[in-house]
């Protein structure tokens, strides 16, 4: 009921027709603050379009509507007078409600004594803490566990370890998660990011394909037959040759095409695709040993921002493997891959213009992802047995 | 006819239905600039949505629509070109206008046989200057007295004496108005303020009543059987016992459950209400004592923006009182009154979001202000005798 | 086809009925940027509401639409990959364009046998390099010379020398090219400005006239009757007497009225119009002697901005007068006048309200250029011939 009146896409946008929707998909998990971030004070967040404020009461967080309904004062300026009761209170007349249900429990100013309606309560948001960041599920329904929202990397902490990093970028969300959708922008966008500089060249030109991942939460990427180097008539050649004198070194790794089937990460632990998209935003990247990924989650803040979630998860094979990972992490792919890598999206992401496409062979996935969205996307129970009839 | 086309309040607005006009009361004097403020230099403001200039002239105050109606040019950017003669002269062409009534007396580039159809003209603004500050009337109709528009503690300076401060809000004067209408926010907001702190705590959850005035400006608030501590099931006691330890002395002035019956204010002066509002925005808050006054009158800006103009009141009762009063004010009150009292308020007021309401027991004086505003509010000739066929 | 969608002229503008475009008239040439400040790096610009990247290829500059119609990415964020070829490589997935005439020539990353359909574009504009500045045609028709559109101090470089200099204005193009029909502010803006301080006070009041000029590109001003100084009832002496005490020297040059039939403009170069407003927004005033034009284009960049695009230009006369004007230039009207004297105009410029206006005597200029605008603006031919069925 508190939902917010969305304002549409407009018309002549691309999005318009996909039926991706602009505030993103209801009844998802998603994380939306580092724990440590959240201490006594309350804190005002968006996220789908909603104001929420979060609480920590005894150690236990709580998200609710940030708007009293009493007078509309923002409940995030509010205290926990109470500590131990889980219970806010609104800063200008003590209207205090449960963090658990919402439900507004005193009037303060009103005395003990005050009537309170049943009715009278906020929106309450199920919350969880899992692997130092806070997530809450926006929508409409009863709230589905935390895991069916997780991809294994994620839920699974004695077999993973990793960090997370955030950063908000100024533009609407489905324009980030298409540039997640194996569109080839990365061997164009990225071929000089330090992280790669001691990689051979990402191919490019490939045979795209997208299906359905094996567990039905969303679509997986298959590339085959690209290219190192190519020739364009009346243009030469490209990589263009002043930017590869430094390529020493052989393809290894990350830069090199490899045969999917013969990967250790389908031959050992049978990962079918190196690079899914998964709902409500999440994409999956893996490399080929199938003992790491990039899970990055998308979640959109209103019309023109989204904050970037970004997971680094390593499997645990030993101690010393993981310490090495965490160095490797810290004085390396935080700054290599977190930051100058995504900012060199970031930079073109936050002045896309919307108002026209022109999809091509390299946008296989995109088209992909935004069917499999308008078709699959979690919806209440009542909807679904509406769409059904 | 130079009245702004008022941006009509949201539809889903609370203030919607109340008939209480966003933009203001028209037709009432408002406080907008310290005298001392306006010096040579014409100066621009902005009231109940209209732009005008006010410039000074021979000592005597002016005030004329901001915007020649030749090109279009601001009033506020040209000058007195003719000091003595009650003029001001767009900074474009030179058409000049009489401060007296905002006729065009000279297109001063078109030389001095330049024809003047008497219609060209500015609205003029009736100006007074009183208590050092610049009054204006804001309206449709003949300007009334302006101690018609003033309580006592304000026309009266013989009687009183005291000073004046002023502060921009960021929010609709409404929202303002509604904070100063008894509403219990006060023992909350408040209870820990510095004023307060040799006082007792503020009573709460008192029973109001609210109703119109003696002299029939506005609604006076009256309460009774209000506590100064409760408790509250499964939270605890308010206020809480950690705010409670410096409070070590015994209620008196504001802080004390006064019968109002028995307050000098009413046996001395026959003041019926301690607090009262006052068309078409002012708060009249006076002690039991009736030598003090605040009277803070929100003057509207524009749609979201309003002035704060309030001021202190003390009786005259002695050279040696008066002098005591004003260092009490300056080294004082300004600082934990006008500032940080108010600010507590300021904080919240201005973050307020008015898509919906849940009154309330502690709303009885808000309910009461806006339909005494519907009904009562000044209204020119010809509207109120359209309104009575 | 790439016009962007006008956002109107609100109803109560003055404009409105003009029929003078809120975005400026197009099919015309414009200068847009000094070429000096064009680099290795591509440009974004925005000129009559139209964003445009500007890039330099093997010394030759380029304009195309700057938004690529695969996925929206701004071009003007992409790079000259393949120097010497012109063209210009989309930042995110390497789609690479011409800047002869907008076509896709590659679209890198789906490899050198990607299907291009003819129809895959970018609108692709006209470009001049000429007296140091880039200029652009924008329109919906094949470009006329660049010499069509200027005025013969700027197309003949042999005969005519100088500098230009640019600025931003914020305000629609309209309002400042209104202020350049010769309608008397000069003598009330400028009275005072440092330029003019060593001559006489501008007459004013004079009687005005506006025509077509001889080679039909615009509207020419006469003047005559000017008076020096007169007297207005009530307030006094125009200009004020404290105004004039340092002006000792005698009426010559700009300050003098001038009969145009016996000035050496008229006599030796059959000049009829010491200043004149040209299509598509050029105003071009002239001294006397006919040695000397200040020419001031205006370029409409979107509905509230326009770039001041300024050209002094002296007639050569040999090798001595050239440098001592060019140092008369750098050191005295640079500062004097593009400077101090034009933002006397831009400080009011920027703050006038369009809603309404009353005009006079004084703007016969405006009315006649609004109307030959109406009527004369260049226009595609096929809109040419439907105007004429």
């Amino acid at each position: 009921m508190n939902a917010p009146m969305s304002s549409p896409t407009p018309a002549n946008d691309v999005y318009a027709k996909t039926g991706v929707p602009e505030l993103g998909l209801r009844n998802y998990w998603y994380p939306v603050l580092a724990s440590w971030r959240l201490r006594k004070k309350p804190r005002a967040i968006k996220i789908l379009g909603e104001e929420i404020v979060l609480f920590r009461d005894a150690g236990k967080v709580h998200a609710l509507q940030d708007r009293c309904p009493h007078r509309g004062a923002l409940l995030s300026q509010g205290s926990c007078l109470y500590p131990g009761s889980g219970t806010l209170s609104c800063p200008y007349h003590g209207w205090t409600f449960s963090g658990e249900n919402g439900k507004c429990v005193a009037k303060l100013m009103e005395g003990p004594d005050a009537p309170i309606p049943p009715a009278t309560a906020v929106k309450s948001y199920p919350v969880r803490e899992h692997l130092g960041a806070i997530w809450l599920f926006v929508g409409d329904m009863e709230a589905v566990p935390l895991s069916d929202d997780l991809p294994d990397c994620l839920s699974n902490d004695e077999k993973w370890h990793g960090f997370s990093t955030w950063r908000t970028y100024q533009c609407n969300w489905r324009v980030m998660k298409d540039n997640l959708c194996h569109d080839m922008h990365a061997p164009f966008v990225h071929r000089n990011a330090p992280e790669l500089i001691l990689q051979p060249v990402f191919p490019h030109a490939s045979q795209l394909s997208a299906e359905p991942t094996p567990d039905g939460r969303g679509i997986g990427y298959k590339s085959r037959n690209g290219i190192s180097t190519a020739n364009y008539a009346g243009l030469g050649q490209f990589p263009p040759a002043r930017e590869q004198w430094y390529r020493r070194l052989k393809p290894t790794g990350r830069g090199k095409e490899i045969n999917a089937a013969e990967a250790p990460a389908f031959v050992k632990y049978g990962y079918v695709h190196r690079q899914s998209s998964l709902l409500p935003g999440i994409t999956l990247i893996g490399r080929p040993s199938g003992d790491y990924f990039m899970c990055r989650w998308i979640v959109p803040i209103d019309e023109h921002t989204m904050l970037f979630y970004s997971f680094s998860r390593f499997r645990r094979r030993g101690v010393l493997s993981t310490w090495l990972e965490r160095l490797q992490w810290i004085f390396w792919l935080s700054w290599a891959h977190d930051w100058l890598f995504s900012d060199q999206d970031k930079r073109i992401l936050e002045r896309v213009k919307t108002e026209r496409e022109t999809l091509a062979r390299t946008d296989v996935g995109v088209v992909a992802w935004r069917r499999f969205v308008a078709e699959h996307a979690r919806r209440p129970p009542a909807e679904r047995r509406a769409a059904a009839e």
